[in-house]
């Protein structure tokens, strides 16, 4: 399959995603994200908008020696030429021809009052924008698309200049127009109509932008598609401004395996439950259990009604097999179905939980019981592997694996007296304990507490166990739970520890953040020096 | 309008919105939960299952006595009778028929495999219970609308089987059969083609009950309604198990707003937005800013590309009126807005930045620049408003405001020697400023770092102006900025605090998350007082 020819699934994340409330991104995520819309397997990423801000720009400045893409094209997006200059005497133009993508998708007024109030040009103005921009950049030797946008409502407002500028964009040499329901108000069926319209009107290749503010930016794309679009947009989890932008993989998932089109290289869409996660990971937007496919909960049976029957044959009670979207069925509140989970996820890291004497049968009940109550408590074992793993040895072996014992610890974060505005307060960490029959006492520093707990633990128990020193921190993350009561809310901490070829992830939980970035600091030595074999 | 006889809304939230995972709801709750569905003007109020367990069975006998419901119908949900046994005879029908409520919604098998394999009995018997169950209700003198179970899944394995059960229903005095799309497959096109041969076959009055599996509820519902169906089912919030049911909301303001049928009685659709989320607070389920219509962000706007001209037409950039469904437009601050963002917020906060004076535009130029920098250096605006007034402030007068000259700060956090596992850590903190031409040097503690802070910060400053013992912290948000550096990291802090009658947010950033903190807390501390006029 021609990624790049027969259909297009272009992923704008990184720019329209990254309007939404809340959500910032910063040039790292952006490279992380990227990187996975690419293993999603979408033939476009737009990555920003380079020139109009520092950040965009800085991000395709290390795109094109950081980023390495094996299926998607990197895409810069940017305005027309302003009125009245040429379009190489632009300096915003410039950066789009400069950004090092091989594709460029301008942004253009489609709609007559939006040339005339927004724009303050002539409608011929907008024209000749629309003409030299494009012409320009086709001629420095990028491909370009059009975003026409407020396509809908200019369409509405005024039909033949709505068309005008798709036809004025095609003969300059765009090879998509993409019509954009930018205000989000359109329904279905009149998406499909103006879609139809558009593509025997102008004969041009057309594309679909739809926002979420009815309900309907699935079905909108959906019926753009019927009605003879062959490239769509969206975002990952359906980020973006207002109610969002068209979830893309909800819009993939529909064409592949509902209407079956086949528009992601084979194979990939398995991995869009595990992708989806991993950007709200890096967006720390946490994830809607009741997302379309990708969701906890979008295969999630609670018992009653159905689950007993769900057991005769689950085709009858799910409306297609998750693993499609690399998902997984999942019984709610059932013990049978917590059982099989922590079975399952045992036999995953190497344990056979699944004998059938009353000793295992025991075992999986005490695990389950613990995983039941400690998730209840604010834990979470679904990213935190290694801390489960814990666990399971806890109750396999009848002692949690621990190399030390701890006395205390203490940490002090102070600023200067008379601190200079914006000058670093300083963190300092005692901790006393004893390994390996010996007791220490060390202190650390560092730019926060948690740092300078890191520091002074691995130093103690490096002393004793030098294999630490090859463990890194390289990720921490903070959760308030249970929000709404302040700085009294219980804290959940997750942290990941890497030993140079692998990582793994702990948890910690308390009412003191401290507290529970120790618990996971300590879990993450402590398993890295189980796996060495210590 | 009669609303029990053109067109029905029918809300499920009761009962299938509540089979949502995490959701649970109290007798209380649902009663609560009725009277706002009834402000909203739906017409049926379905409010569980009577007889099949007992939370639902205490609802309805305390709504005979409790609910007096000015618009809505409550409706009863049940199964049709077992299988060999009278309607008269079977206990859990004969809890529907003493429900005391006027309507009663019958939920049958219309997918022959269901009847085989889930029900185990025979195709014949199924349309025999259909049959006598409604009969039966109806000669007891109540109104019975039909569920048909999995009705589109059956359509397409045994469509003839499918028709039948409605018509059976139809001609037994079932008033409404309601076509379910149990498992949530469908699209737009085909759930419009089934109602299309159902409404021209079976000649009955059709409705509509659909899930978002392909994120396709709300537009399956409309396909429905613009095919023939005039009952439509949905949920509050779109609530709902797997992936929630259409959103009833959304629906109904497509109806209204966007096809021009008034389904809802006069001027009750604009008190959407608020009802909308006094249901979220009963069901503690956090409301999704992104959702279509009611959401927080629905009208927000971000992008600068927009906001310029948001200034001269805000019909341009918004698909309706928010106040069509009571909610409201705002505008955010960020890196991405430009200089007209600014102007408006200014406007929003009470101050003219318009002015066409030279002066005037350096003022938002020096202030769109350090909105720039700061959020390039990890602050956010768009969720801070107090953060950014302050920042405004400083550049409109000089000076950032300010009642204290902080000397320093320091925290400690530790464990007792020797502390059981999961003994809390305790946290003390110090601080000493000048407030009013005073020292102070006061110590608070806390149950973490932050909180201890809040408290000595509080103290000291309080001694000054008694005004800070009125305000709260009410919310703490931490989030970890450029990930993948582990606590090296730069923190951001959001801190919402009250007055009792309203709250401000502000922001504090730092590689110590000790020092974003403080900066958070004291620029509450500093907008609170200024707002008191202090």
């Amino acid at each position: 399959m021609d990624l790049h020819g027969d259909f297009h699934v272009y992923d704008t994340t990184l720019r329209d995603g990254a309007q939404q409330e809340g959500l910032t991104l910063s040039v790292a995520d952006k490279l992380s994200i990227a990187r996975q819309l690419d293993g999603l397997g979408v033939g476009y990423v737009e990555g920003g908008w380079p020139g109009a801000n520092p950040k965009d720009t800085a991000f395709f400045a290390r795109a094109k020696d950081e980023l390495d893409l094996r299926h998607a094209r990197l895409t810069a997006f940017g305005a027309t030429r302003r009125a009245g200059v040429a379009a190489a005497d632009d300096p915003l133009v410039a950066a789009l021809r400069d950004s090092g993508a091989g594709v460029v998708t301008l942004v253009a007024k489609s709609h007559d009052r939006h040339v005339e109030l927004a724009l303050r040009t002539t409608l011929e103005e907008n024209l000749a924008m629309v003409r030299d921009t494009v012409a320009h950049l086709r001629a420095e030797g990028q491909e370009v698309f059009l975003d026409a946008e407020h396509f809908f409502d200019g369409y509405r407002a005024n039909r033949a200049y709505a068309l005008e500028v798709l036809r004025t964009a095609a003969e300059a040499g765009a090879s998509v127009v993409a019509l954009c329901d930018t205000n989000g108000g359109m329904l279905p069926g009149w998406v499909g109509d103006v879609v139809h319209d558009v593509v025997e009107t102008t004969g041009a290749r057309v594309g679909i932008h739809c926002h979420n503010d009815t309900g309907c930016a699935v079905a909108n794309t959906l019926a753009a598609v019927d009605a003879g679009a062959s490239h769509v947009q969206g975002t990952v989890n359906g980020y973006g401004e207002r109610t969002g932008n068209a979830d893309l993989v909800a819009v993939v998932a529909n064409l592949q395996l509902k209407l079956g089109r086949q528009v992601l290289p084979e194979g990939l869409l398995r991995e869009a439950t595990r992708i989806a996660h991993a950007v709200a990971e890096v967006t720390n937007v946490p994830p809607a259990s009741r997302q379309p496919y990708v969701g906890t909960s979008a295969f999630a049976h609670k018992a009653g009604l159905h689950a007993s029957a769900i057991k005769v044959d689950p085709d009858l009670y799910q409306h297609m097999d998750p693993l499609g979207v690399g998902n997984d069925m999942r019984l709610l509140v059932s013990d049978m179905a917590g059982r099989a989970s922590i079975e399952l996820k045992g036999r995953e890291l190497g344990f056979d939980l699944s004998s059938d004497s009353a000793e295992g049968r025991d075992l999986v009940a005490r695990v389950t019981g613990r995983v039941k109550e400690l998730e209840l408590r604010g834990h979470t074992f679904e990213a935190a592997d290694a801390s489960f793993e814990l666990l399971l040895l806890e109750e396999l072996e009848g002692v949690r694996p621990s190399y030390v014992e701890v006395e205390s610890w203490r940490v002090i974060t102070e600023t200067l007296t008379h601190a200079a505005p914006g000058e670093e307060a300083i963190s300092e960490a005692t901790v006393k304990l004893h390994a390996a029959g010996v007791r220490y006492v060390t202190t650390g520093e560092g730019n926060g507490p948690v740092n300078a707990l890191d520091q002074a633990l691995r130093t103690a128990i490096g002393q004793a166990y030098p294999q630490v020193t090859r463990f890194e921190l390289i990720d921490y993350k903070v959760r308030i739970l249970d929000q709404g009561h302040g700085t009294d809310a219980i804290t959940r901490v997750l942290i990941e520890t890497s030993d140079g070829e692998s990582s793994w992830v702990t948890v910690g939980v308390g009412a003191n953040v401290i507290e529970a970035s120790w618990g996971a600091l300590l879990d993450g030595l402590t398993y890295g020096l189980r796996r060495q074999g210590v």
